[in-house]
């Protein structure tokens, strides 16, 4: 099922005879393998030859070898090297530190550094809340990982996620002007990573946590919340749960029912799913039903993680028992943070009338996007080959805006509501359908508006 | 003494009689209390007024107090506002993160983030070392302080320490283009230090220790160095000690004498002291003197702390006894790391002939380097409105830009002695003289001079 995409294009060049087919040989090459060309650039012209770049995006290390098997195959055509455009552009780090400031003479830096900063740091010895006014605390949030799970790939370690956490850090300048900076921990004890996240935290005006595996992730949050003054927030979490939030409200306004109407699956009680469940709780809805690998989860299992042990507590009110399956019949709403390929048609024929589904396990979803729309009304993915992606881009740029902005010290539930709220408003009634219940990560209104949502938010908070 | 610097340097916003005198009046008043106007803008004009925004340089906020008291006495003339203008280059802080790669469109997203940058994270877990290719830690150093000795001003704790970490990283870029970033770190417990330290190392390539008190910074740069594969740099120790001994070669050069004959008194065995002291005995002068408050440092004075016990064993070998006025009776060099005025001309005149003075403590030298000049061939001090100022942007810069291109795991004494001469031969044979013995802070040659010393000691060093 996997389409060739830009996340791995190669370069591959190629010396060809200066026939007039040549062209046309290599083209047709790289389709019969499944290759998709995009760009075909000749470098060199000479009477006996030709060399060329060939820019095409593939599927997978196997395939572009494929691909460049193909074309070493032709007759005449030698293959001289073959670039990955993702690692040449992961060359060197993705996001570099410059100066603000003018440092061009010594009057400049005697403002910037020695003498007059000796003024600037005795302020702030003096009055500590000067920090968020008088230095990067202002506007800058350490993206902290002990790289204990990448992605969707596992525990890869600190160094093998620093690349996801650059990525995150050009997000956060790119789509809202926050100066983020990866802080990738060699540890992965709870107590040394708190440690570590209090001993960092001057410099800093919000922490982001990413890619902490669970239960860990919860304690680490919550551990943190008490003991920091400035707002901590895990994105696998709360950032998932927001932009969840905020597109079930659009995908139940086009199905046309009330929130409270509605009986919500939520498969997959990790970091993500077990947010989703607490901020869709805030929302009242008919019930909620938590499943993971054990089935529906209810008291009787005896849980022992407590985050378990409240969601347990607190869903699944008419005491449900059996697995996904059973789970889904009947249910206005799945949603699935979990493990590929659970369920298919039949299963989303069992539903309630117009079903939503939002099957957001990455890159394979829980249910094949084709075969929930034979009988869902709203379908959603994680992935951007569909619509409606469920993107947290779409909610961490301007959550910290809104929080830097507000100077606020911690976050809270409303304020991720709003910033749901704001989420889903960007789309207006005239452009709401059931294929566009979320803005384009590229909506450039999305930032601002859930900045403007959170600075609000904090403002009643006070 | 101290002068009106750029460093006090505010701007009083005035409403005043739009007579033709008016502009006198205002600029006399502030020279009369002592102000250096730097510039006069009229930025309104009205019939019965104008206003003006009056830059002057002052010495302190009392004498900034007085510069406006001064205004507001003028007949007519009232001040509207006093901008600081070393605070309002601060506001927000001094530096900022941005991305190096494109994010306009889905294709960048994918290669950038996810899912392509899935293979460059999977390609790190598999070959750790590539994390120097494929990321930040190519090219990134984190500037490390506890805030316990921050400038000439103590114990200002971590945030108050920010503002010269963000200094300092805008100085790394902009004369070597490192990315540098403040790591302020909430402990001073040499232990946490120490794993703090570890447990963040992951993202970088180098580790510039800052403004840490001693006796701790001894331990934890030594333990560091152990644990770490990227090398670590007390910049209070080694930074100040390559640009003293670079300097010091130069005015030996002046004054014609080899290091071998010269008998050198240190003055203060702290961070910097210590480190200038060790570097120097690898250039095997006749004798070092160390003094610190307890005078000439010796064995028999039965010092505990390791650093002392080891500089007594390695210097002062004709056993001297005294204070720093007996250690200077017959010494060819001073250079003093200590505190303001400890001796005047008179003790000058006791050195040996052509006598060398580095008077380096700040702002106020060990001795008044215009007493110093009267017996003194050469004298250095660390302030930039004397000749020959001292200071560390020569030395900081290029090593770490050294450090990284090599992609170093250790900094060696041979690196630290090459990057000494590479600053010393800056200054070339037809511009040295005894107030040119080292370049400026704002010569583009040292950097790249230092950077490829240090690379070719590297290379060495393998």
């Amino acid at each position: 099922m996997p389409v060739p995409g830009p996340g791995y294009a190669i370069t591959v060049r190629v010396e060809a005879p200066p026939s007039a087919s040549s062209a046309g040989d290599l083209t047709s090459a790289v389709g019969r393998v499944g290759g998709v060309i995009t760009a075909f650039d000749v470098v060199e012209s000479h009477p006996d030859r030709v060399v060329v770049d060939i820019t095409c995006n593939s599927v997978s290390a196997n395939h572009a070898q494929d691909i460049t098997d193909a074309l070493e195959a032709l007759p005449g055509v030698h293959v001289r090297k073959v670039s990955d455009r993702t690692f040449l552009i992961h060359l060197g780090g993705k996001i570099e530190v410059g100066p603000k400031v003018p440092l061009r003479n010594r009057d400049d830096l005697s403002r910037a550094y020695t003498p007059g900063v000796a003024r600037v740091c005795t302020a702030i010895a003096e009055n500590p809340a000067d920090a968020r006014r008088l230095t990067i605390k202002r506007n800058t949030v350490a993206v902290v990982t002990d790289g204990s799970a990448v992605l969707g790939l596992g525990n890869l370690g600190p160094a093998a996620a620093l690349p996801v956490m650059e990525g995150k850090a050009a997000l956060f300048k790119k789509f809202a002007s926050v100066d983020a900076w990866p802080v990738c921990l060699d540890t992965q004890d709870t107590e040394e990573l708190i440690k570590a996240v209090e001993w960092i935290a001057p410099a800093y005006g919000g922490i982001n946590l990413e890619d902490i595996a669970a239960p860990r992730c919860f304690e680490i949050e919550a551990r943190l919340r008490e003991k920091l003054d400035i707002p901590v927030f895990h994105d696998d979490q709360h950032g998932t749960a927001i932009v969840v939030v905020g597109a079930l409200r659009n995908a139940l306004r086009v199905v046309n029912k009330p929130i409270e109407d509605c009986k919500i699956v939520v498969c997959g009680v990790g970091a993500a799913g077990s947010a989703i469940v607490r901020l869709l709780l805030l929302k009242k809805p008919a019930d909620v039903l938590a499943v993971d690998v054990d089935g529906i989860v209810h008291p009787e299992r005896g849980d022992e993680d407590p985050n378990l042990a409240w969601i347990a507590a607190h869903t699944n009110r008419e005491g449900a028992r059996g697995g996904l399956h059973d789970a889904l019949v009947g249910a206005d709403v799945f949603i699935g943070v979990s493990a590929p390929n659970l369920f298919g048609a039949e299963q989303v024929a069992t539903m309630a009338a117009d079903p939503v589904v939002f099957a957001l396990a990455n890159p394979d979803p829980e249910v094949d996007p084709l075969e929930a729309q034979r009988h869902a009304t709203v379908v959603a993915t994680g992935r951007s080959d569909y619509p409606n992606q469920i993107n947290n881009v779409l909610a961490f740029p301007g959550v910290f805006r809104g929080l830097l902005d507000a100077q606020a010290h911690k976050i809270t539930d409303g304020m991720m509501l709003a910033a749901a709220d704001a989420v889903a408003d960007v789309v207006d009634g005239d452009r709401l359908n059931a294929s566009f219940i979320v803005p384009s990560v590229f909506d450039a209104a999305v930032a601002p508006a859930v900045a403007d949502a959170v600075r609000k938010a904090a403002g009643e908070a006070e």
